[in-house]
């Protein structure tokens, strides 16, 4: 096989059948394939696209370049749950001990934050004493003893992913919907799950901007993981505003520990007993999703999925006083709040410009090696839709940097009041089944 | 300026500016934009393309990477020719000799045949002692002198163009027309020429088979051209079949020579009549093409320009005793005839498979260090549109190598025989003046 006649066959956009993606792909990592070679390819394949079949080779190809792992030995139908991200998404943290406090093993490897959208890695460390670096060995027993693990990508899970990302970083082909897939995919089907409610954001703060790009990304997704027999949910969501009413890590721990013990945050719950309801039944413990959701509102009620959770902490070395009292962790030096200008309703709260916030007042990373201020962030008291008067509070912005005026003006100006209601948007806006 | 970013903007079909435009190719050259990142800008420009200021920048940068003669020492209009390649074009090799015959200096820079087309070079060089490199002093002296000198491109002259074309080989982005336009125009305006005729081939033997894709090459050539102030006329000429009779480096030059001599061979002297007479034109010796065409016609009537193709090879140290005996020269080992299964016209000779068919005789390369066999090549008797009765003989193979039997089966299946006169095509199919 000759690699340019394939890069050739990619541009003009024909189908490659799985020798041909194989000899570029398993050639690029064993070296035979250069990089200046598997960045053509990657740039046809931003432009003509991939079928659902080329995809799937992809991702096999990844997922089978590091280990995959065996969790026959754990009982039950294992269930995940992978998000595209987006800004105060703390749905993770409270789902993963509603799913597992139901009895389905919940095995959720997780990413750090990246620009604007945060990461549930960095969430779950801003809890003292929490470790997100496990072994297997240690991962597998925590899954059968707790219900519930939360740990970070190993380096021997789809190392392929690693190469092939690195160098889509620098040339410009992230921004394509199969590189997207495979790339997820072969990570999230190297867990070791039976199924996965897959959560697709859609809106100014999420990776898809339009909801036609979700549903491709998402129908991409769902094609993947089932390609793999994975029992697969996609759900749409709206990432238009941040989620709940917190942003940053601490923050969005305390928030999730609040709602975990009954606290009705609307649109961040709304989600979460979607996703779990779809998880409890992908689990076998409900006959429908909406079933699951019953069962998933009964878990909060109960205090169980609270419990859960401390377990969860506890188990992973977490110190759960925490968490118990909420007050006792450490504040910002400054803290600064943004009022609203004149009375009305609140029209929008752009959730990009909110994320690229967080990270200026040190609570997300621009670069790989940023390191993170846990008790910083932005915690909301009016959201869309709410009504304020002139001068009330709507966000405190929790920072130990000293220069935060551009923070304040670029929050202030993220925040549109209008005259009028405006329209309420759905949360959930699509579920492919 | 950050590389992702502009590789992305072209990626997005943004038109870049030229500070942008040098970034990245200088760069490239510098060795601060790496091939990967070149490769995938290249990839894109194949997509997206390049505005013709996007594309006289990069012809520029490529330009002045190099060498730019300086041939304002030379008195007159220098103008020269550019043809995209084809089967049995030896249009350089009849038409400098006529043009310089009329006292307008011709400075030609030739290539190499590689693929199904040949190279002025290697035609050029099939005559025994002919040398195409001539030190810089040696060309501008006979350039003066004799009024036209034909060499090879210099390691000097645009070494930008053969870095980034060498990338461009093994990334599958040859075929983009910017590109394209750029590697040819940046070599051509080294030479220190004031006027360019340009000959786009299309059909089935040509780089682009389409007229249209012809005339978006040949619009895109003389755009660039006319931004670096060279007068230029283009033409689109036919090439379905070989042009004239002869394939293959001697076999070419032979026929020139009997061209040169009053030979009528009506497709290939149309051509050429047709170039030289825009070359007049440009180079002031006619008030028109159409009138540099009479005077082209003059030039070989009265002997002047064959005796002009003798000062010139002689003057670059080839032999004129074989020009002057055409039968003097050695002759191939093997010779096979292909005959006509049955009388009628011959609808189509397939100029591609021709070309091809001369890489497996000796004539021409697959690879850049395939050697050449002068000799080789084939030798037709009938072209399209003559009548012939079955057992005519349409063209003959000459060849050095003892097995060629899957080659006269190619040639063979080249050649269409109808019961009907085929439609006869127009050999110049456009001019843009």
């Amino acid at each position: 096989m000759n690699p340019v006649e394939i890069i050739i066959k990619k541009r003009n956009g024909i189908e490659l059948d799985s020798n041909e993606i194989k000899f570029i792909v398993q050639g690029f990592l064993e070296g035979s394939i250069t990089d200046y070679q598997m960045s053509a390819f990657l740039m046809s394949v931003y432009f003509t696209g991939m079928t659902s079949s080329e995809t799937s080779t992809l991702t096999e190809i990844m997922l089978h370049s590091g280990e995959v792992l065996d969790l026959s030995s754990v009982s039950g139908i294992k269930v995940d749950k992978h998000s595209t991200g987006g800004v105060g998404d703390k749905v993770s943290l409270i789902i993963a001990p509603i799913v597992a406090s139901v009895g389905i093993p919940v095995p959720m490897i997780s990413g750090r934050g990246l620009g604007h959208s945060g990461g549930t890695l960095d969430k779950l460390e801003s809890i003292p004493g929490f470790r997100t670096e496990l072994s297997v060995a240690d991962y597998k027993q925590s899954l059968q003893k707790i219900g519930a693990v939360l740990i970070g990508q190993t380096k021997e899970i789809a190392p392929a992913d690693k190469k092939i990302y690195a160098l889509r970083d620098v040339t410009g082909t992230v921004e394509s919907i199969p590189l997207i897939c495979a790339s997820i995919m072969s990570k999230k089907l190297a867990e070791g799950i039976d199924g996965l409610v897959l959560d697709v954001k859609t809106g100014v703060g999420a990776f898809m901007k339009t909801l036609e790009d979700s549903e491709r990304l998402a129908s991409g997704l769902k094609a993947i993981s089932e390609a793999f027999n994975k029992k697969t949910i996609a759900f749409i969501t709206a990432m238009d505003q941040p989620l709940g009413y917190a942003v940053g890590n601490w923050l969005e721990v305390a928030e999730s520990i609040e709602c975990l013990k009954e606290k009705e945050v609307k649109d961040l719950m709304e989600v979460c007993h979607n996703l779990a309801g779809a998880m409890i039944f992908l689990g076998g413990k409900a006959s429908s999703i909406e079933k699951g959701i019953e069962t998933s509102r009964k878990q909060i009620e109960n205090g169980n999925a609270y419990k859960k959770f401390l377990e969860i902490t506890e188990n992973q070395g977490g110190d759960i006083s925490f968490l118990e009292d909420l007050k006792k962790y450490p504040k910002s030096k400054n803290s600064v709040t943004v009022k609203a200008k004149h009375s009305g309703y609140i029209d929008s709260i752009n959730a990009f410009e909110i994320g690229m916030a967080g990270i200026e007042l040190g609570a997300g990373r621009m670069k790989h090696d940023d390191v993170i201020d846990p008790k910083a962030g932005l915690q909301f008291t009016k959201k869309v839709g709410d009504r304020v008067v002139s001068d009330e509070i709507i966000v405190t912005l929790f920072t130990d940097k000293n220069d935060f005026s551009d923070t304040v003006n670029r929050v202030e100006s993220s925040i549109k009041i209008s005259e009028c209601v405006p329209v309420k948007t759905e949360m959930i806006r699509k579920i492919i089944t």
